[in-house]
């Protein structure tokens, strides 16, 4: 008896230990693994009209300051355009290599003494291997590496969240830039 | 002694089972049942300014590419167009019926070859049957049903995560469409 | 021996119960107590660009209506406005107090008949206090108080989701306003 005293003690103990770390575990997490559950690698390719690339743009400034216009990007660092996307994603850094989805939305320069942007966008896919969307906004300090947020997901991403690593890979003056993501989702349904 | 052996060995194994799945809840759970916690059906109804119908004009064109004006939606499936947006909500697809709340945000078309259109808005709800907001980002590709994110929610919908369905479920020429909105949150506070 | 049953079937129980309430926990959990695990208040310092204050101006109109222009509110609430802005965050209601931070992204008037906004920005801080980013949408019905959605972070904000509350503490015509700003984390990795 004496035995089986301590083990329901002991069962007990664990219970609430486990019951307990379960109930704060929304709240209070640090020190929780951040290993992802998913994670995905690709490079995205943006060509900026500027008034003779129609046909190759996939992007067009449509917002500007009262002292900008929508053809060439404004002065201060470009403070206050709006460009809209649809981006070709490829998973080498070839921009002629076949798309494997494409990143659309909008980014908007933030700031007059240096260039930092904001983004809202989704990557779009639609083939066999991947079907669905994966939504991302936040600030970009247009650092070496810097990250932004995953806010969520559709289809084969129902419901992600995490964050994502974005460098520049390479630019061409201000007509083309390609951006290398590094996709982290820590949360997977 | 024996059997008190044994059922501290099960518990244990249990425990560590069980604990082991809690700690990996939150990173891979294929497999978890993917019934909404709470859901809503409703209808919002967009009229777009067109230079001739301020009194009932809901939204308007906001941004275009250099291409482009704010009165006429552009040339190249209104690509670069930018689209702000205080609609009514109704229970049904009767646009003088009773609004139960507005929908407010913007869209942009992001795609030169076809119609697609990426958004980031709110449900805003403010009666005795719904007080509060939810929150949507996405790509819409603009097919019969497509899938966007709720990213977020205030009031009753603290915190609300999910998805929503939308389906275009009629339009007149480019001054009028209806969504018909099928949201499904999965988590719910 | 019947002790040893008993304390099987005990902890059996348990167990179920525990696992039943951990496989529910994301879906409805209603009653959950909602103390925020972080907490920050600051203020942030919008000067709106009017044409005449270049040096000082953190925000521009980069979007309007047909009917408005880039250098003044447009009418009608200012229905159809985009502004861009790079806000100062301070600890302090001084607009002069050393910022801790940055606010930046873009916020839309989207109402008519009274004045509503719609909010998408992140609070971007690199001290050595703060490091990393805190985004935020949702839209801003300008009530005395009201809530927008904190739907992601980065840094020392990681995975962050919660609500702000949102109060605007000054204004001053059409140039200048300051947002008192309580952020509330439910999430916090």
């Amino acid at each position: 008896m004496a035995a089986s005293r301590f083990i329901a003690t002991l069962v007990l103990s664990l219970l609430i230990f486990l019951s307990g770390s379960t109930a704060t575990q929304r709240k209070t997490t640090r020190g929780r693994p951040r290993q992802p559950c998913k994670r995905m690698v690709f490079y995205f390719h943006d060509i900026l009209y500027n008034g003779q690339n129609a046909e190759n743009a996939t992007s067009a400034i449509v917002g500007a300051p009262a002292w900008g216009n929508r053809t060439i990007l404004a002065g201060q660092n470009h403070f206050g355009n709006i460009v809209v996307f649809d981006d070709p994603i490829t998973l080498d850094n070839n921009l002629h290599s076949v798309p494997i989805g494409r990143a659309q939305g909008f980014y908007l320069y933030d700031r007059k003494d240096y260039f930092t942007a904001w983004l809202g966008f989704s990557a779009f896919f639609n083939s066999t291997q991947h079907r669905g969307t994966i939504t991302f906004a936040g600030a970009d300090p247009l650092n070496k590496t810097r990250d932004i947020s995953v806010i969520g997901g559709t289809g084969d991403f129902f419901m992600a969240r995490g964050i994502a690593t974005l460098m520049t890979d390479a630019f061409e003056g201000e007509v083309y830039f390609r951006l290398h993501v590094d996709v982290k989702l820590f949360e997977c349904w």
